[in-house]
């Protein structure tokens, strides 16, 4: 297996994190976005998206979209879970990740599309579209903050892939100038356990 | 079991056409976002987010998001498999049904969300987003007709929660406007194909 990586990608990092937490260890080839090293036919055969990251097994099928590739992962490397224990448990971590993900990892990821100047001329910024998002973002982390009181991670009481997905999106935010407010404790609480992880640099 | 569902929504759909094709009956109560009953403490209580569909067991857990209830109906109902068969098949259909997801349904959903009257005033609409959106859908289609050349689904040949995703994105697409151009011929024959199943009307 290989795994194609965007190192500052928040998604990538999903990734990376999940193979750590995995004690797994796949080598990662860093394709240069800037380069478009991404855009050449030869990645673009792997995936027509021309997306990373993509994990790439020995028998030359690729994967892609972070999700997709963690629960590949899961499967043949069951322990330790990382997508919950049960029909309830998984169909509840993938509730939260799904909401980590759509609810705050993806209005950040649009505020630095559509705000960042490096992305000027790339494609089409919407600047205003850019601070809807940052809005978003910043009331839903007001509502995860009441949702995990009481709680050391984003789903029951393990670390999970939701917890995965919270992180990377709040890594993100940071990026692009969308702290979590001080007053948000159990969030700033949260973050300071999972971030002290020895896998969180993955 | 119950599942909240809301008729018109192509989330609710995806769970509904899911539900269709594994045989299931559960009883579903509707719930009136006009009248605000999502927003009413008795839902709120369910689900934070006040969204549909929510599938509630038996015991009152109440799992929120669409592809998280399609999961537990899989896991708890098998056959027929709607997700894949092994590790690398589910995979692959974890892949593809974001990308029908991400890449698909969610700019349409933004085409009606930011062009549609119905949400005027109900939350800050950026005409030019949704705009943007629709030229996003469009590019994706013309992407997916290449890609589903000489198959009858969209992941290998069998009808997976992928196709339920993407016949739900095309019709909300046509609620919107936005219709798949006549030379996507592999797009509309499988679209006429998934159409024609007993379950698409769910």
């Amino acid at each position: 297996m290989k795994l194609y990586d965007l190192p500052a990608s928040p998604n990538a990092r999903r990734v990376r994190i999940f193979i750590a937490e995995k004690g797994l260890e796949i080598p990662t080839v860093a394709v240069d976005m800037a380069k478009g090293e991404n855009k050449q036919p030869d990645y673009l055969a792997k995936n027509s998206l021309g997306k990373m990251p993509m994990l790439q097994l020995d028998d030359g099928t690729c994967i892609t979209e972070s999700h997709a590739i963690c629960r590949y992962l899961e499967e043949t490397h069951p322990e330790p879970p990382l997508m919950g224990r049960g029909p309830v448990e998984r169909a509840q971590v993938e509730m939260w990740n799904r909401r980590m993900e759509l609810e705050i990892l993806l209005p950040l990821i649009n505020v630095f599309a559509h705000t960042h100047e490096m992305w000027k001329g790339v494609h089409t910024q919407v600047g205003e579209w850019g601070e809807v998002c940052r809005e978003t973002a910043l009331a839903r982390l007001a509502w995860l903050d009441g949702e995990i009181a009481g709680r050391n991670f984003i789903v029951n009481d393990s670390y999970s892939v939701a917890d995965i997905t919270a992180q990377c999106a709040l890594v993100m935010g940071k990026a692009v100038g969308v702290r979590v407010p001080e007053n948000l404790s159990n969030i700033n609480a949260w973050f300071a356990g999972v971030s002290a992880r020895p896998t969180a640099r993955a």
